[in-house]
């Protein structure tokens, strides 16, 4: 398609020679490249306009207040939130999980009670929720998965119970790329009295996400996923529900009065945002918004899906690759394919793929579960994005027919 | 001094005109500005180097790991760490203080133990403590202030005793601009058998820190308050103290092994390392220290001790002038001044300097306790770094010289 050319040219990572040749770069669902346009933006808020927002009486300072609020706003409008005090920044999803579950999973969840996660969770959105099922004496159920690799109905139907007071459940899996029924999994919880949280990592850039039509109580995603710099994430929270909770991290900024043996907090957002922030990220992360919706999701998603479709059959047609999550026939499908070469360990398949300047992923992709699952130690994964191009897909193709030669092995 | 006019062409914000004439910015206790240096750093890394670190098996990824572990073992030489091993990196110093706080505070300390920190503490190193001490029913402690500001001496021997789990002081006031002797404290500290940590803000950035010789257990700083990105601070600690602890956020990166209602931990520093960490931040901290390292910290001293000294005696002049602080005889004096103008409300006193282009920041300064203590509701402060001048100080003097006039009172 000639749209990802287009995009291309904006990415300066995937126009420098990397070992004399230009990186097919597959590995979006780890971090994506960066378009000149952010880096931009950060070399402009560095350059002229930085300074501690919220706490200056001078013009600098305002006007960094403004870059990081106009943030806020810009993201609610993003993901469809009804007002921008329910965008909290913190570092990154992980820590936009973490706060939901010291901050509520501690303080709403008893012995007794249940907490429901599916298999496919990354381990942001499972560790956490042993943490708080070990210190309150509740339970921890998985949903598990159909043959497809789609979340199993039965499970959703039967697993969330009048016990269930928090069900945690990825927007999409970040091994299989199988995108879940989020809508139906929030209404479902909601049900029996449930919260519903939302790890939208995998999703937020590369489909429209509206929290409201969701209707989820915490959405939670990673800048470095969409385009944006390292250390920005996001945690979207019904604004009642932040309201309610306590503070996680403590200092500076969260606070209305501070006595020497009791302090009193701030209003949200600001009750759950402790010290200097990152306001060259949220800078950053407009611009990525920005350039996002110039281009917009039908766009992306239509570059994803033909990728997805050139890329299958190619596959299909070698004997010693095994795929993963790939045999589902529903509308589904991400830009994630989960894979392996017969006999050959994935770090193996990975780093000759390397010599021929293609980035995969190898491991367990922080999903151990799944892979325990699936009966798999680890993987190899391919991710696309807006950038990648036909000719990505065919250099990886090409690389993969050789492993099983270059290890000594038949074709 | 030539140096500072020296130093100031690397600053880009500086150069610029804000409302007409360059900024004459003197709020650097609230963050510094970024030499250009650290600004194509951080480019360098996005437009060149960007992967996710610690999981690829592919160059690019391996790249960034190196600048990312590279930076790690640059911060531990810069503050003398035994070991790189004791470096965490985090979001600020408010991450790495809660970081003690809930993984070290709140499963060493029980009821009737005792914490104690300085009524000079910023919030961050102040309400986490609260934090555990309601938490686990111990008792928090306040060491008062000499009438010069320093720390009671008495306070510091009587008030730390067997009880003591935690000390925690900071190594410079960020309102009162005194040096504590943190050697001494910690020496008294590990007397009784508590250990102690150190918010190290205000004072990495000016003055040659060695944690091995603090002997300190815990030492926080942030990277924007040295001339690196926002979104980056460190955590120093005690590797045998990191290794007994409980990680503190969880999810990726930091696990051995998830099963489904268990895991372990990585070892440290990973432990602590959750999802996706700021690498292009780190690449931004390794330029700053680069930065700072070849001015040397006696040249940082000096140029910071000069500006103090020929602010003093002008402010002295004012009869309107009250000051915080500056009555030390002692060496401990940093390039902070706290004053108020009388009659005036410190807010008014800021805008009216920002009128003229002069940036001090005016309120609590994040530290409620030490301005009930002080009697104030506010003061304003203004900070020096290695950039400013002593034209900087003159335009600040001259126009705090019109701020009664301009409100209606005579001089």
């Amino acid at each position: 398609m000639a749209d990802a050319q287009e995009f291309l040219k904006d990415f300066p990572l995937l126009n420098h020679n990397i070992n004399g040749r230009k990186v097919a770069y597959l590995d979006n669902g780890a971090t994506t490249q960066k378009p000149e346009q952010m880096i931009q933006a950060i070399c402009g808020y560095y350059g002229g306009c930085n300074a501690n927002p919220h706490r200056g009486a001078y013009a600098l300072s305002i006007k960094a207040t403004d870059i990081y609020e106009g943030a806020r706003k810009r993201t609610a409008e993003f993901i469809k939130a009804k007002r921008p005090q329910e965008i909290i920044f913190t570092k990154n999803a992980t820590e936009a999980l973490n706060l939901v579950a010291y901050s509520y999973g501690l303080h709403n969840v008893n012995a007794g009670d249940e907490i429901v996660i599916s298999i496919s969770e990354h381990h942001s959105n499972c560790v956490p929720w042993q943490m708080v099922a070990k210190a309150k004496g509740a339970t921890l159920k998985y949903i598990y998965l159909e043959k497809d690799g789609n979340l199993s109905a039965e499970d959703i139907e039967t697993k969330i119970t009048e016990r269930t007071k928090i069900v945690a459940v990825t927007q999409v899996s970040n091994v299989l790329g199988l995108k879940n029924d989020v809508k139906a999994i929030v209404k479902k919880a909601h049900s029996v009295g449930a919260i519903c949280v939302v790890d939208g990592s995998q999703s937020v850039a590369h489909m429209a996400v509206d929290v409201s039509d969701l209707d989820c109580d915490f959405f939670a995603f990673s800048g470095h996923k969409m385009l944006s710099p390292m250390g920005i994430g996001v945690l979207y929270g019904k604004y009642a529900l932040l309201d309610a909770m306590e503070p996680f991290l403590r200092g500076g900024d969260m606070i209305e009065y501070v006595e020497e043996q009791d302090s009193t907090w701030a209003e949200v957002p600001a009750k759950f945002e402790a010290g200097t922030q990152n306001v060259g990220g949220a800078a950053g992360l407009v611009a990525a918004i920005d350039y996002l919706e110039k281009i917009g999701f039908d766009r992306i998603e239509a570059i994803e899906a033909d990728l997805l479709n050139y890329a299958l059959p190619k596959l299909r047609e070698l004997p010693f690759i095994e795929l993963y999550g790939c045999d589902t026939t529903q509308d589904n499908k991400t830009g994630i394919i989960a894979f392996n070469v017969k006999d050959v360990h994935p770090h193996d398949v990975a780093s000759i793929l390397d010599n021929d300047g293609v980035a995969v992923r190898a491991g367990h992709h922080c999903a151990q579960p799944l892979h325990r699952y699936l009966g798999q130690n680890a993987t190899c994964r391919a991710s696309f994005y807006l950038y990648n191009t036909r000719e990505d897909i065919d250099r990886w193709i090409e690389s993969l027919k050789k492993v099983r030669g270059v290890l000594g092995y038949g074709a």
